[in-house]
C-alpha cells in the first residue's frame, strides 16, 4: 500500500469528512458509500480506458473463486473453452473449468516447467470456441505476456490479479478481465471485473439454473449492489486508484516498474553467479525470479537478506530459489537495496 | 463498530505493534497473519463455546453465496432439504436452494405477511431430510427466533447474519451456522461459518464436480486459507471479538440488547399511537419495526427523526413503515433519544 493512501485511511478511519461515520459502520446503500463506489469505478475506467461497452463489477471471491464463475457463466453448452496453461495458477483454472464444461488446452509450457510465455505459433485457436482464458503474469514462475496472443474472433478472457494497474492495459482486445484487488490495487477480499457487455447475455441465458451470487448479468444490472459489498475494501481500493492517477497514470506506473525490474535483471545477468529462471522474452516485472548456484548458498541467501531488513525472498515452495515480489507500491530504494545486497552477497560467497 | 475498536485500528493502521507493516500490507501466509487468524478463531471458539467437533470457517461472499453453498455441499442426491419460510430473506435462500436440488417448505408464515414466526406445531420435518434450513432473524420484518425449532436426526442449518453473536447461541443444536459479519461480528466482506465434522463427508464426496472455492471441507482442510482470505476483515472481527468478550461475552451482551429493545417496545405499545408489526411472541431484538396512524405521519416521522439526528428509521421498501436497527454496537443512549423523540413525536401529533 502507498504510504500517502494508508495515512489519510488512518486519518479518516474513526469519521469519513462531511459524514460523521467511519466506513466501517455506513450503510452499503448510503449515499455516502454509492458516491464512493461510482468514484473508485471511474478512477478505474479512466486509469484503464475502458470503453463504455464493459462493466466494471467489484466482486468477492478472488482469483480462484473466478475460476469457477468464468465457465459457469460463458462455457456455453456444446461449445469448448481454450485455456493457455503458462503457470501454475493457469493451471488451476483449467483444474476448475473441467468440473463446470468441455476444456481444451491450446498451448502449455508446462514441459519447460513453465519459464516461459508460449510464443504465438504455438497457440492453436478453434474459431467458435466459447473463449480463450490466459494468465497475465505467472507469479511463481515470474514469466509475463509481453503482446496478448491474437484469438480472432474467440473472446478474451485474461486472469490479471498480480499485474492489473502495473502497466497500460487493451481493454479492448479482452472480453473479460478479472483481478484479485490485493497485488497492485487495494486490500485482500476485493475482485474487479472488467466484462464486455455482450458476454452478459450468456450469463442471463442461465439464470435460472446459476447461483445469483455467481451470475454476472446480475451484479452488473445492480451495479454491484447486488449484495452488501466489501465496502473497506472498495473504499481502500478508491484511494489507490487516485493515488495511480496522482503518480500519472498506467504509462508513468509502467516506466517506474520497468526500472525496477531492469536493475533486479541486469544484476541477475551480471556474472552468471545468478541465475534467471524465467527466459528473457516472458521475465516478468513483478515476480523477479532466480537461482543461485546451489540450494546451501540458496538457504543462507534467505536467511542473511532476511537480516538485512529484505524479507519474502524466498521463492514459493513448488519451485524453489529466490523471487523478489515487486508490486507498485514497492519502493524503487528498496529494489535498489536489494541489488546492493545480491552484489556483496556474490562478492563474499561467488 | 465499538469506538475502542475504531480506535485500535486506527492506532495501528501504517503499522501493527512489533511488525512494521501494515494489516493491508502483510500477507496472508506470515506468521502474523496466521496468529490474528488463529485469535480470531479462538475468541469466537470461547465466546459461542463452540465444541471441537465443530470447524469455524472465515469465507467470502455473505450470507447470499451461502444460499448456494449450503445446498451444493449439503443436499444428497435423492434427499430433500427442507426450509422454513419466516422472512424475505429466507425466501430468497430458498429460491437458491430449488436451483440446487430438491426443496419442501417444512413452514412459512407468508400467508401472514411473515409479521411472526412459525409455531413449533406448524412445522413438520420430514425424518432422513438432508438439513432443516432457518433465519434466525428476520431484519425486513422484525421477528427473531426465541426457541430453535425440534428438527430430530435432521441436522439444523441456520442463517444467524442479522443476530449472530448478540446473544447466546447454542451451537450444539446446529449442524451449520452462517453469518455475513456486517451486522453484530465486523466490516463486510466476510462471512463466517462454524460447521459440525460429519457434514464436510458430503461436500468430500462431491469434490469432483463442486468448485473448489464453494467447498466447505477445502476450507476446512486449508484452515480458511486455501486463498487469500479476507485479511483486514479477519483483522477487524477479531479485535470485535475482544471487545465482546471484554463486555462479559454473549450474555453480558444480550441483557444489554434486551434492554435496548424492550425499551422502544414499550414506547411502541405504550398508547396505541404506534403499532407494532411483529407479533409480540415473535419480536426482535434486533429490528424493531412499528407503524404509524398513516403514511403521511411516517413520512414525517422519517423527516424529523433525521433532522433530530436519529438515522435510518425508514423501514425497508419492501414493507414499509418504521425499522429502528440496534445491533450490538448501537449504543444505550441513542435508544433512549429515539424513545424520547418518540414520545415528543406522539404528543404533538398524536
Amino acid at each position: 500500500m502507498p504510504l500517502p493512501v494508508l495515512e489519510q485511511m488512518q486519518r479518516d478511519l474513526i469519521a469519513l469528512p462531511d459524514v460523521g461515520m467511519s466506513i466501517l459502520e455506513i450503510s452499503h446503500r448510503s449515499r455516502t458509500f454509492e458516491s464512493i463506489l461510482a468514484q473508485a469505478e471511474a478512477d478505474i475506467r479512466a486509469l484503464a480506458d475502458i470503453p463504455s461497452n464493459y462493466r466494471v463489477l467489484f466482486l468477492q471471491g478472488g482469483a480462484s473463486l473466478q475460476f469457477s464463475m468464468v465457465p459457469m457463466n460463458l462455457l456455453t453448452e456444446g461449445t469448448t473453452a481454450e485455456y493457455i496453461d503458462s503457470g501454475s495458477w493457469a493451471n488451476k483454472a483449467i483444474k476448475e473449468a473441467k468440473k463446470v464444461g468441455s476444456v481444451r488446452v491450446a498451448a502449455s509450457t508446462k514441459q519447460d516447467d513453465y519459464n516461459r510465455i508460449p510464443a504465438s505459433s504455438e497457440i492453436s485457436i478453434s474459431p467458435g470456441s466459447a473463449y480463450v482464458h490466459m494468465t497475465s503474469n505467472n507469479t511463481i514462475e515470474g514469466t509475463e505476456w509481453q503482446t496478448l496472443p491474437a484469438t480472432g474472433d474467440v473472446p478474451l478472457v485474461s486472469d490479471t490479479s498480480s499485474d492489473m494497474f502495473s502497466r497500460p492495459l487493451d481493454v479492448r482486445k479482452h472480453a473479460l478481465i478479472y483481478a484479485g484487488a490485493q497485488k497492485n490495487m487495494g486490500p485482500a477480499g476485493l475482485t474487479v471485473v472488467i466484462i464486455r457487455d455482450d458476454l452478459l447475455e450468456r450469463s442471463q441465458a442461465r439464470a435460472a439454473t446459476l447461483p445469483t451470487m455467481l451470475n454476472y448479468a446480475v451484479h452488473a444490472e445492480n451495479r454491484s449492489l447486488y449484495n452488501t459489498p466489501p465496502v473497506f475494501a472498495v473504499y481502500a481500493t478508491g484511494l489507490v486508484m487516485k493515488w495511480l492517477l496522482a503518480q500519472g497514470g498506467l504509462a508513468a506506473i509502467a516506466s517506474i516498474n520497468w526500472r525496477k525490474a531492469t536493475t533486479l535483471y541486469a544484476e541477475i545477468d551480471r556474472t552468471g553467479f545468478y541465475r534467471s529462471t524465467a527466459a528473457k522474452d516472458s521475465r516478468s516485472l513483478m515476480n523477479v525470479t532466480f537461482r543461485l548456484p546451489d540450494e546451501s548458498l540458496e538457504t543462507l541467501f534467505v536467511k542473511e537478506s532476511s537480516a538485512a531488513g529484505l524479507d519474502g525472498l524466498k521463492g514459493h515452495r513448488a519451485v524453489g530459489g529466490m523471487r523478489a515480489s515487486i508490486y507498485n507500491a514497492f519502493p524503487e530504494a528498496g529494489v535498489e537495496a536489494l541489488a546492493e545486497f545480491m552484489r556483496e552477497f556474490e562478492r563474499v560467497h561467488g
